[in-house]
């Protein structure tokens, strides 16, 4: 039987959302309670499944937070991202990319916990190192993305000379993360205005 | 019977001996672990004790963690004020405080799990207020301290006029923290230098 509007099949329709279901609030969970701190049954109260109908879906608890991580990065790239890559002049994409993250994503209280990357970074270090890493190359990608826009800028001749783009890019990240741990605790507005007035100042020191 | 050396009663000593253990231990394993994921049973096998033993010193988890935080905000203070309260430019303090904190506290791993403060606050943040509360009240007073070396450099003309200081203060302990989460999960040196290399450009661009 295939679901009038949008053809699909309505069994695995049906699927499909008791999927979604379980990463959604396996993700509030996660960011609150932390990935260890989190039980099966935590997540069978919060979906209202039985075991069987969780495992007919994921095979452990590991297999949900690969799907969590994956459903996090993507409500992510779409608050920082938006408004940013359309922007010519990189130097205004890298400012316009702080604001974001700190205001849309950060300040947005998107996740119940906070900033699930950085909840887990600092949980699941030295205790797994699959997982660990996994966000660890996240925050990769983000710092080489935002040296490439530093590049652009030095070619475009709207830097100071002689900077290091690799480690102000890591910088940035650094601070971003900086903040999430701290606006994580003590939800304060003005830890995001704060952070946003001081990269701000930090990032047009760097200009020609 | 008193211990000759010290003049201590040689029961209490052992005492103190016992409870100096527990906390060591303890600090080490809240840090790797993290609070919740540390069992009674986990601190019982990394101090040789049994549960009477244990039970003996302290009330609860919660007790010990309480000695924990004392103990780390201790050896903390150790590594960073050295070689910092008695240099007169309150900029230079400023530099050294932030150097000391990355490489001799940091950078040292004095933790097996990194940075105690980051780790707990992050952990406990929406789980245990209190907890999470007592930590960020260190990171205001540090922020204040910060916050009072600006102000003496102001008044002695080294700072541009109509900087904001708490917000700097802030920001301050902001990328500090965000340096400890990234440090803990890489243990690369490079983000010590480099956090260093540019919280030094951050605050040069303070100077009048």
């Amino acid at each position: 039987m295939k679901n009038i509007f949008t053809g699909r099949d309505i069994v695995s329709d049906k699927g499909y959302i008791t999927k979604r279901n379980i990463i959604e609030k396996s993700l509030q969970l996660f960011s609150v309670k932390g990935y260890y701190n989190t039980s099966i049954s935590d997540i069978l109260a919060a979906t209202n499944l039985t075991k069987g109908g969780l495992y007919g879906h994921f095979a452990s608890k590991a297999d949900i937070w690969q799907a969590v991580y994956d459903e996090a990065v993507c409500i992510w790239r779409e608050r920082v991202f938006s408004g940013v890559r359309d922007r010519t002049d990189p130097m205004i994409r890298i400012t316009k990319f702080i604001e974001n993250d700190l205001r849309n994503y950060l300040g947005a209280d998107v996740f119940e916990g906070g900033c699930f990357f950085l909840n887990m970074l600092v949980e699941l270090s030295g205790q797994s190192d699959p997982m660990s890493k996994q966000i660890l190359r996240g925050f990769v990608r983000i710092s080489k993305l935002i040296q490439a826009w530093l590049d652009q800028a030095a070619d475009q001749g709207l830097l100071k000379p002689g900077l290091n783009h690799k480690e102000i890019a890591n910088f940035i990240v650094i601070s971003l993360n900086g903040a999430a741990a701290l606006y994580t605790s003590t939800r304060d507005d003005t830890i995001v205005d704060q952070t946003i007035e001081q990269l701000g100042f930090y990032v047009r020191q760097l200009k020609a």
